[in-house]
This record gives C-alpha cells, structure tokens and sequence, in this order.
C-alpha cells in the first residue's frame, strides 16, 4: 500500500513498531496531523493559557490530562510511542532525539497535540494553488518574524511563520481557502513585503529550506506550529518532549473536520 | 446619554462607582459582553481545560493570570468591581448575590472571561432575523439538554442552550450569520424537536422565560454561556464566584472584531 493510502491507525501502528521511522508528511492522506509538545503538570496552565493566547499559531486540538497517554482525537493510540521521533529539551536546550518517549513519560506528564499546517495544505491543492516547496521537492521555508505572542506565565516566543509564494490573484484565493480551517492556523498573517514582519532576506529562511519565487509573486505568510516549540522551551524547564519536526503525531479525524464551514 | 449609546468604559465606571446595578442587556452596544468565572489556581488547569474542550458553550475571551483583575480586553477595567452583581457558590451552593468581590478576590483567583451570545444577536437583527424573547421584551428561554460535555478534571456539566424561533428560511440565514461569529458560540448546535436533545417542554426552560412560537415556525438552539456557571460550580470548592444572569463584564472589543471572516 502507498503511505498515502494508509489509515492513521496502521501508520500510527507501523510507527510504534519501529517499521516507519521518517516524516510522516504526505503519509496517511486526509488524516490530521499535530505538533507535540509535552511537559509537567506544574506547567500545564502557563502552557495552555499560551495556547489559548495565540490561537493562530498554538491552535488545541487535544490536550491530555497528566499520566494520560491516549487522545481522544485517535482511540486507541499512545503518545509516547506512536510518533516516528521526539525531542527532549533539558533546560530549554536540545538535548537528544528518541524514538519512543515512555521512559520520560511521568505521572504528572501532560501532552498538547496542536494544529498543522498540513490539513489545509490539501484544500490549497484541491483549489489549484502552488505550494512551491512540494513541486520543488523540498520542506516549507519557516522564518523568524519580529512579532512577538501574547506571553503567559514564563512562556514567551516570537511568531515563527511558513511562506508559500504565489501570484496575488491566488493568494486572495489562498485567503478564502484557509479561512474555512480556523483551527489549523486559518487564514494567512501577512501577504507581501517580509520585511513588515522582520525578516530580512526570503532566501536564508530560519528552520526548512528556500524555495523559488517567481516574477509577480507575492510571498503568503502563515502562523507556523514551530512557535509553539519556541514557547515551551524558552523557560530552563528540567524536561520539554516535542516531536522532532516533520515527524508529526497522525489522528483518526479528517482534515475536513477542522473547518468551520 | 440612552444606555446602548454609552461607551464600555463609561458604563464599566458607572458600574463600579454604584450608580449602574442593573443588567447590561442592550446597553453599550456594539461592545462584546461576557460570562465571569472565578476560581483558585490550583482548579484553573482543568477549568481551562473543560473551555478549551467545550469551545461551542464556553468561548474563551480572556483568562487573567493568577490575582491579575485587569483584562487584556479592557485596558483599566477591574473584574473585582467592574460586573453589577456577582454570585458567590461555596461549596458549590449559590451563598449570596454581592455587587463588589474586592474582598473575595485573594492573590491565586485566576478570571475567565467567556464569550455571550449578545455578539450576535445584533448580527441577527442586522440580518432582519426575528429575536422574539427581545420583541416580546422577555429573557431569552434557555433549556438544560440531555448532550454531556466533555469533562476535564473534576469539571462537567450538561450542554445548556438558549432558543430562539424563527422560520425554516429564517433559521438557513441564521446559521450563515452565526457561523461568523465562531468564538461567541457559532452556529447552532440544533434546529427542529426538541425532544431530540432532551428538552420535553419549549413552555418550561430551565432559565429564563418562555417565548411565543408562532406557526411554521422552528425553534432554534444555540451553546449558552450558562454551561460554564454549571461546570464551574459542579464540584463542591469552598469558593467559586460568577456573573449574576445578565450581569455580564462590558469589554472594549467591538462584536464585529469576533468573527471568523
């Protein structure tokens, strides 16, 4: 079977049995995938109230009260095994890359699942938009921006967003599209001029890699879900669990139910 | 200076220095109004949580942080002084009706501030919508339903829902002006019999008063803030303090700036 043709559970199911190990972009067609990010109870309502703060870039999809390892966007699934690779962050820095988290797992461990780009990704293709960095076969230019999220107990980072270039024409049609996915980031943050937002050359983006803009092209930004990894890392917490990037935890609803309309 | 063509902040003073002990139906229009939830940090986790989970009856506008009353959504306002009538519940049970909880508000209170239906009622009418408790000059008819929400910690409560009548032409309308507004509550979460949510008598709410369903007509249900009082109030902690019915906090963001589009 494709891994696009896969179900989220045998793709969740592949994962926890270590026989899929890569991102899990374009896997699983339709499915929602998330951002990770884990943390101590002690935290959990700085956290969430982040979240709450900044919709657009932290957008909930579940969150599991402490010691609980399954969500209820996927029966059955377990989130310290079912992503491909985490991250753990000692004193807000990189510490190591795993591939199955149930050691650290504690008792007053709780998990945030958060929205991804990828659900509208879909609906952007299915309108006929370029998504350049899929045509060119490369993983979407994130960048730094100069705006910073409403901060919440220690919790505090700049907003980090993800750029697709495209004629202006498309990008109001882009703006239309992305509306109906309030919840995974909605509608863009910003079209056009990057130095509006702080940053200075599209070419150098700070995390994935550039991809072309063509002549007539305005660049289209979009809240990116790497915010919410800058948030929970800026305090020296003892431990921080995130997925590593592009290896996403895969749920059983549909990207179709993340639209408002 | 007729109530509705006051100010927030004009009515907000008014409150505080006494001279305004009434609802604030209809008054400082335009602005958005909200449900207040007070309770100790140490439930404001799963509090949150049960918002977050529940975001249909219980849209959050703002949550201050522990022994803040400034809301980021009224710059200068007091949530301690700023409602014209409070709810004391100890140990779960309704204790007493107070205009000022400046002596109750300790230094771990944590605030929320959720979302009122007020927003799009004038949306509504805008939209040439009947609103018949308003022409009947009644408080809008609001049912407990048979529909749990989803629970967080010692959280939960049965969905309440506010009804208003109107047409079937007339309620396909009201669902695309409502949708809009997907913070303060959204579309509806039911059309047609009411036994189908557990509601066995239109003529009886649970809160409020009845209004006239004229023939032809459906009735409409919407989420209802009054949901949050009911979790928040489920489990018996020694102190939870509320908004008294229709005495809502007055923001200084306008009901247009709550829409999804």
């Amino acid at each position: 079977m494709k891994p696009e043709e896969l179900s989220a559970e045998s793709l969740r199911q592949q994962i926890r049995t270590g026989d899929w190990q890569r991102p899990t972009s374009g896997a699983a067609h339709g499915f929602v995938q998330a951002n990770l990010v884990m943390l101590p109870k002690m935290h959990a309502f700085d956290f969430l109230l982040f979240c709450v703060r900044n919709p657009k870039p932290c957008p909930i999809l579940d969150v599991l009260e402490p010691g609980n390892s399954e969500p209820a966007i996927a029966a059955g699934a377990d989130v310290r095994t079912d992503l491909p690779r985490y991250r753990l962050y000692r004193k807000g820095d990189l510490a190591e890359e795993v591939g199955d988290v149930s050691a650290q797992f504690a008792d007053d461990t709780v998990s945030f699942l958060l929205g991804c780009s990828f659900s509208f990704e879909n609906a952007m293709l299915a309108a006929g938009l370029p998504i350049r960095n899929i045509e060119e076969n490369r993983n979407v230019s994130m960048y730094i921006t100069n705006r910073q999220c409403t901060s919440a107990g220690p919790f505090s980072a700049p907003l980090v967003v993800t750029m697709r270039p495209m004629t202006p024409a498309q990008a109001v049609r882009a703006v239309q599209t992305t509306t109906r996915f309030h919840l995974p980031h909605g509608a863009p943050v910003h079209i056009g001029d990057p130095r509006q937002i702080g940053i200075a050359d599209l070419d150098k983006p700070d995390f994935g890699d550039p991809v072309t803009v063509h002549e007539g092209e305005v660049p289209v930004f979009w809240a990116c879900g790497v915010t919410s990894a800058l948030a929970a890392t800026a305090p020296a917490l003892p431990l921080v669990i995130t997925h590593s990037p592009g290896h996403m935890f895969v749920s059983d609803i549909k990207d179709e139910e993340m639209t408002v309309f």
